[in-house]
């Protein structure tokens, strides 16, 4: 029951995890309202026939920008290469965009190429704002594109923040653990229960479009290193651990490291530093990261462990997060931890 | 180390679950050897990438029967209605059959149809023996075709068959819980980990083509009823429960019971009657039913819970218990409980 | 941001998995206040070391009725029988309880002694209004106490509801699946991961507490039938599905179903009646219950499956439905489906 | 059916999950006799109450070493500290004894003590064989106690073995992930279902009893690191993935660490090199370990990735393997690939 009308929000592409779980976040926010839900792959479905635990009341539409496009926000959640198009076109309508796709989050086009292929609107390449509003909080509120970071840059970005801002990271090597649900709704042989079931395996290795993005911004932060990254899939729905074992040119005692952790969380009201290293049950379904840091004597080196539910701080509540800040909002609103 | 030569076995469709296992079986099996594994799909393969775990040393060959038909005895792994061409050509050559379909498993060819759709191999229809060991033990050691039971019906019949002969079931309710690989390995959105973890959902109610076939058989036993059937999904990936709530027309103490039951297991190596209530872990990976029943004084009823291996009692090693009697073999020859 | 205080509530009984929630939805409950949360075996520690993604700033207290107990309304999270005396205290100094256990639930005291043993508080006993709001809500509305009741009988007899009010149940068979969060916290060989994993197995064979309360409310209801009631654990978390398989004295069409369960849902805020059998993923971490019924003309049967989330609609977020109707409010505050 | 007598072999300890699984082992083993399976907590109870699956038929006995130790072998199954005095008992009759406890596994007492405590028999500290066949395979053959090694040495030294024999190892991260039977068969507020479920959670962090062997091993190899390791519980069952991040003090090509691994394979029954990653569900129940080892261009590091099951290769089938060198069989009799 706000006193002034709602902003209306689109989300366009709304029949993937990410997509679904903005619609329904937007759907219950006390000061945005969901304006339509578009899909390419599912137009004319109840979103509820698909997600019927999320109880969102839209039928999923085909994009027309003509008529969903005359809105003042829109979250963009299509795959990398075929965002693009969509948030240049909502961006010349004046919508402002917070894209769900790796599309704006580098600031490289090359790299970009390397990993993702041609730019699909190569006009607005590099005009996004990195949309960790942790870092980047005061320039996302001004924003009118925001590119929603991937859902381990998140986790990882925010164990290390206060390590590569302290200028000390010499190598870092980073374990990452993933829910199912990361892999997105297709289903395919990888992604079949007996495939995951009573397994752990490893994917992308060496070679996941997740590295250039935590180099890029743990280099911005103070840590130009090259990331030793492994993603693993274990069976699980949502859910996203990552084991930080990090190399520093100086040791740092227990008390630097509390210290330099205790000050990153303050005032952050979706960041967690814990007492013992977290569970990802700990932050499901919540905007939260946890985060447990120790100076380990015997290795000498600093071991970080992050949670986050990689459907929610790694994508969908991320983008209300930053809506939240590009309208006005307090940042927790609708998202409270 | 045999003195004889081992008997050579095709297997004909060996990409799905059931197929793969029966390779594997038949692989490590004293007095068979695998001549030959056959796919539609993935002819070329080896079968150790599809499924490491199973360590067979085959590659996935397309079927020619020239070339693969000439072998004493084929487990035949297609999908219902394909199956029977198989067969049929297999039989032509002198190939004695055990097939894992449906195809040969119903004796009337309406309610096939009803059920299946045309049959694929009309003048084969009706020949085979239903291949449920403990019940056509002496026509399945003589039987050149072998209809191999669903998974359902295998743990139903030998759940409910001493009620059955006893003439005095008059209602039976059958709730059957199964894992996912009885899904079949073709990704579908049904079958992804996220549609399947944390969830149980019944599926075909009302209309599950095991139906047809435990009537047929507890009607032969000596019930003829039309028993209600469900069967419901669980997070888990090979195992199945049937839970039985049967009325019979006279009331069953438990010393009744205990004595019917006692006599079933005498004899028979695969079916345990156990004490309490069993678990599908109690008989992973064996060809092992395990049995409870009780006479419940509340209701009058008696209760039957029966948990089978779908893949191997409800499949893949039953074809190879039948392929053991068909040859004059111990019924339990490289299936050993 | 009520203009009015919000009304203070005490949940006696947080360090269980329905007390714990319980406390989380009044933290957040727009009308409500948490006074304290009282644990008998862990008062000292955080509510937030034993449930971190719960999120709850308190600390577990033992019980002090003189200190606890001046708050106008309680919910008691206490075992079957030690949860009547902490009740009773409760009601003496007229703050007005929703008691979790079984010890108000049942209307005869000798059926109580024989499944639970001897009452806590006898002077109390058959003084409680039976909780399911879908059924009592306007006595519910008036009580001082009230009996929140168990998850099997709450999704057993929204379930039957509409069939038990037409007086033509002849007999039911309800096979109920419920995740390990239904056996509570304590640790032991049943509730171990690994005896769990991969499993299902039937539980309470015959002899489940929940037997005589569903025969109860059948009967108040119109059906004065014996339940076959049987429940089985799966590998999950919360969630709980009752397949009822129901012969009725006379045939019922599926426009007799429709028209019944339609009547039924109609101005029920947490009763859906959905189009295909419902999973309990869809009712996940939510107060609905989620319905399927169908005539099944093979076999004359009706057949009614019902998915509820067993910590909320079958406790926690109920007993918050409860006192919402107790204390005025709209019946979905602050659980809104 | 060999033509002499088999070996009768003791399990002492055969109510936990390693210690019943030899059993099984055993039992079915063509060249060795179970001759008793003893308990200190469930003594009198048959193996088959507790773990039904294994079909072994021996009832559970309390330990008489004047009863039980006239036999030529035993596997030990006891928790650290307690499995000493039982292996001295065994030894001083002359038995040959596997222990798969810590107590033998370490050279050093005053690193045992500083781990573990008190050692439960000095005097036979430091006489055990490290039970790595594939390292100590000549020494075990002769050998009168072997150490079994914990499980996440297991894997980590076959995976890191031939980067250590090479001299070039700089610094090793581990990041290992087991299933939950590698935590024991206690219930605990750790091992509950639901605390396992749909959760991924470091343990032991900085302090895991497995790195003073870990780094003992690899010394010896040639590679006098310590090694960073840390391991994470997720919810599975049986196995075990280590991922291995290695700097190196010279670059290895693929060529190189292609030659090493098969050289490092070769003539390993149990060592399987494979093209990508392992998951592990591909080495279940099996005594296999696959390792994928590859030169990472991109940071320069060398990745292994290695998976066993943490009860067979981890436990009880390389008690078995250990078995078989030292009674002169086939390294792989009853525990073939």
């Amino acid at each position: 029951m706000s006193c002034v009308a709602d902003t209306r929000v689109l989300v366009a592409g709304g029949s993937g995890y990410a997509g679904a779980l903005a619609a329904r976040l937007i759907d219950r926010h006390p000061a945005f309202e969901l304006s339509a839900v578009t899909s390419r792959s599912d137009a004319g479905k109840p979103l509820s026939e698909l997600y019927p635990h999320h109880r969102v009341d839209a039928v999923l539409e085909e994009l027309d920008i003509e008529r969903h496009g005359d809105v003042p926000a829109a979250i963009v959640a299509y795959p990398h290469g075929a965002a693009a198009p969509v948030a240049a076109a909502l961006r010349e309508r004046g919508t402002r965009v917070v894209d769900l796709s790796a599309d704006f989050r580098l600031r490289d086009q090359p790299t970009y190429e390397r990993w993702y292929g041609e730019h699909g609107a190569p006009r607005l390449f590099g005009t996004g704002v990195y949309g960790l509003p942790e870092v980047y909080g005061s320039q996302i509120a001004s924003a009118n594109l925001v590119a929603n970071p991937g859902c381990y840059p998140t986790a990882t970005l925010l164990a290390l923040a206060p390590l590569a801002r302290s200028g000390t990271i010499e190598d870092v090597v980073v374990d990452a653990k993933s829910g199912v649900s990361g892999a997105g709704r297709a289903p395919s042989a990888k992604t079949h229960f007996v495939a995951i079931d009573e397994n752990v395996v490893p994917y992308g290795v060496g070679a996941h479009r997740h590295m250039p993005e935590i180099d890029q911004e743990l280099a911005v932060f103070g840590a130009p290193v090259t990331t030793t990254f492994t993603a693993h899939l274990m069976p699980l729905d949502q859910g996203e651990l990552v084991s930080c074992y990090v190399t520093t040119s100086e040791p740092w005692s227990q008390d630097r490291v509390d210290e330099a952790y205790g000050a990153w969380a303050e005032g952050q009201p979706f960041v967690d530093v814990v007492a013992s290293p977290p569970g990802v049950r700990d932050v499901r379904d919540s905007n939260v990261c946890a985060i447990h840091a120790r100076a380990d004597a015997r290795t000498g080196k600093v071991f970080v462990f992050a949670a986050i539910d990689n459907l929610w701080k790694g994508a969908a509540s991320q983008a209300v997060q930053n809506l939240n800040l590009m309208f006005g909002h307090p940042e927790t609103l609708g998202i409270e931890p």
